[in-house]
């Protein structure tokens, strides 16, 4: 898998993924090559036309790492381990933008969350736009990849993780209670939460809209709701 | 100026702003129609090729508004006009990319904001990739454009506005007072708010990040500060 853009890229060298190498343009002198030979990883100085050819829409940076594939977390990583660390998970359906989907795990690392939770069908994988779009996010958040999100909601109930999905006409998320072990469950764009999925939930949270457009970007909500969690577990 | 798609569209249409006509594709049966006719907009059945050649990008999903210009408020017509009902207000400095200013004038709208205030230069205007990304909610929400969004600051402090940047390093935002007459200031992307805008503010206030990337896209940002205003004044 290639990592594109200096965010991203940077991030990688910082976490622990394999890194093969690095691509960077001739002259080069930033803290990437640096921060690169100090993790061991090889340093590859080129063209720009050699970046170019590499990345198929330019959107490179000046930079290409060649690193393993994404590698997806188990389901059971993320269960609640104990009682001193209660978990917030997000969980996610049928995010099929990877721009979204970027985005969403961007703003879920920044408020640390302890895991995401992603369908097989009908979604985006962790690719390399995704990969550009999180800012390099995806490096140091675990995600794992369900077949069945329904399988995965009952799963974490039976673990004692309450989940709440974000949809229209439910409780106002301000009144609920988000602290404990909580997964939020974000839908897809412009269709929101499934029934079937909506039904599987202990609890239905809204975000107030007050305007006459009333609906929000997935990302966006996501982050609305991730980070009342947040304050409430201050 | 041409509004595309379906929600920017529909939202035009339930504003009151000025359509000249509408262009929908032949055999459109959908309330789009009806909801033009009904407010006397001449409607003309074409075919996709013309939709195509009149959209650059072809992301018209079946119909063109013709509007009139999107038509900018005055600074003045945001400021507080009365003790009753105290002003939210978003002011965007350096935001460049289209499709971070339709979001956030999304968000804003959901989240019932009084106004929005954008700068003049190195800043986007309202144009049709904004207004198609903010899902319509350009046609519902108040934007005044000004020269110098620093005098602005100094304008809305006059008026008894208080004024604080969402940036780096300030108080958290859930110990900051966000009832009142309240405008947040959000930076551009990648470089947050320029220094002597912010020494210009009030106050600084901070989402609390947690992550080891900690940088939030502009909209979801300013998504979480105006929605923690939104829960402060409930």
């Amino acid at each position: 898998m290639k990592v594109f853009g200096r965010n991203a890229v940077t991030e990688c060298l910082r976490s622990d993924r394999t890194i093969d190498k690095l691509l960077v343009e001739k002259g080069d002198k930033s803290d990437l090559v640096s921060l690169a030979r100090n993790r061991g990883v090889k340093v590859q100085f080129v063209d720009k036309a050699v970046l170019d050819k590499e990345s198929d829409n330019g959107r490179h940076q000046g930079c290409i790492a060649f690193t393993s594939e994404f590698s997806y977390c188990e389901l059971e990583e993320l269960l609640p381990q104990n009682n001193d660390h209660p978990v917030l998970l997000v969980v996610l359906e049928e995010i099929t933008d990877p721009h979204n989907l970027g985005s969403i795990i961007r703003v879920s690392e920044c408020a640390g969350v302890d895991g995401i939770i992603i369908g097989k069908n009908r979604q985006v994988a962790v690719n390399e736009t995704v990969e550009r779009c999180s800012a390099g996010a995806v490096s140091h958040v675990r995600i794992a990849r369900v077949t069945n999100i329904n399988n995965a909601i009952k799963q974490l109930r039976d673990s004692g993780v309450w989940v709440y999905c974000a949809d229209m006409d439910g409780q106002s998320m301000y009144q609920a209670d988000l602290t404990g072990n909580i997964a939020l469950v974000i839908g897809g764009e412009g269709k929101g939460v499934g029934k079937l999925t909506r039904s599987l939930c202990d609890g239905v949270i809204s975000i107030a809209l007050k305007g006459k457009v009333n609906s929000l970007n997935a990302s966006v909500a996501c982050g609305i709701v991730v980070y009342e969690a947040v304050r409430q577990r201050q």
